[in-house]
């Protein structure tokens, strides 16, 4: 598991540096969380596939989290893509795209499954790869964080106790869920003979664009990688509260508080050429922290 | 007067190749003509002002035409723009970027004054530097062409002539518009003993998307500079028609036809890497030709 950074800009694009987009790698799918500007060119230059993209998150509506969705959505189905694609984004999203495919009297080539965020922390997918799951932040406007949790790929196979026990090669993913084995004259191998513990399942969590906030910490405790924004240098942080935004320290006390094991910042103003203050800001609090890079995976 | 080609390829990016936006320079004025997704980006890399821009015009609501424009009124309101901005775009676009500032719960900082494209063709602008004329193309959907015409600076002055007269200075703005001088003893200058014809204006037609239809040849006649849309090699004649695009062939017919003193080609499909082709299939048939590069300015 492991998260592309697209684009690590606040709304105006400045330096290089694009508008809100990471691609999140988890057991071979690619999920989508906002989808700013030039998206669909940064996917290109950093080799993320839409083949293997099934699920996009669009945080809140603000235009640098979202504007690049029409044209990713439009030129996957220009490069023929049939398998459905999973949307979950506040509610009045959907009327706008619908207009937007309207007045080009278009139709996506896809089946597009649009699922409207709720008001609170919801799970919005669970299957056997990962499960994500929303939670409110505090924004100008109504905007979630999200947590995608790897599913641990079971327990660890003794492959030298399972030759021992005779134990088939076919009922090794059984064995991996935790099943005991019965072997054909009766005899029950338990499963704790043959197995480990699995590694545990890893969490990435994602704040997109907040007022530092203690509500949303019980959603974030424990993540083994956080993503907060940090769109200011702690002497702005005035400004941070006027626009409801985080500083560096803020950033960091909160991976502090929640006791994280990484910490990404991004979102950073366009006010900023340079950014190696955001790392000793962040770094002096929270030493295990990664100023963003446009193109960098960051493992989880 | 003079255009830089902010995008030159059809509706999916590739190969560093961005979607359709140019920015007409004319008596140091900006008019952007389409905004497909970038071009805000694409502007920051060559140059282009927004300070300059005060007229933005949209051919037609298929994506690749305007997904820039939101990120790109946005991002001039956070830059502190309070200058009015004209657009000129068909009638429902309108609704679609009120729903967006909507959901942001946002207002632009400046006056965003909306021009309905009319069905045919019209004067849009009318001003001492120059004027902008639409006319209707042949396209899937509703689509536009656009006329821009450099009004001429005036009568070129005889200097040597104006002293001989003792014509004053504070006179020669209205030389140039051709009126006769009376002198303080009653004496008329006549303007054709000082002045000689100027330059005569300059014009620039952009035929946006469209099937290959000598409907809008009377619009585009004896323009100093034709950009005509070529998305296809002649090879793929049949999918132009079927796509309401045209040809390389064709975009060189047409400026023939209308005796354009030259040609630039664009709004090419993803399919082609390469564009020597382009240049050689049209070329063989217009040879004043330019297979467009994005970042070049083609003086008009």
């Amino acid at each position: 598991m492991n998260v592309t950074i697209l684009g690590n800009n606040s709304a105006l694009p400045a330096y290089g540096r694009h508008p809100t987009a990471q691609a999140v790698e988890v057991n071979g799918e690619i999920i989508l969380i906002d989808c700013g500007e030039s998206t669909q060119v940064q996917m290109q230059k950093y080799g993320i596939k839409w083949r293997r993209l099934n699920h996009i998150l669009i945080s809140h509506l603000h235009g640098d989290h979202y504007f690049g969705l029409p044209g990713l959505l439009n030129s996957m189905s220009l490069q023929g893509r049939i398998q459905p694609l999973h949307l979950y984004a506040p509610a009045p999203l959907l009327p706008i795209l619908d207009m937007i495919m309207q007045v080009a009297d278009s139709e996506l080539a896809y089946p597009l499954h649009y699922h409207q965020l709720p008001e609170g922390d919801a799970i919005l997918e669970d299957n056997p790869a990962f499960n994500i799951t929303c939670f409110p932040v505090v924004h100008r406007i109504a905007c979630h964080g999200f947590v995608i949790t790897q599913k641990s790929s079971g327990r660890k196979l003794l492959l030298d106790k399972c030759s021992e026990y005779n134990i088939p090669q076919t009922f090794y993913n059984q064995l991996k869920q935790g099943q005991d084995y019965s072997a054909a004259d009766g005899t029950i191998i338990a499963n704790n003979l043959v197995t480990l513990d699995g590694p545990p399942a890893k969490r990435y969590a994602y704040c997109a664009d907040t007022l530092y906030s203690e509500t949303y910490l019980p959603f974030i405790k424990n993540v083994d990688l956080l993503y907060h924004e940090s769109t200011y240098l702690h002497e702005n942080a005035d400004k941070a509260i006027l626009r409801f935004h985080s500083t560096t320290v803020q950033a960091a006390e909160m991976a502090k508080l929640a006791n994280v094991g990484q910490l990404l910042i991004g979102h950073f103003s366009s006010r900023y050429k340079e950014l190696d203050a955001f790392e000793a800001e962040a770094g002096a609090i929270f030493p295990g922290v990664h100023v963003t890079v446009e193109g960098t995976s960051y493992e989880v």
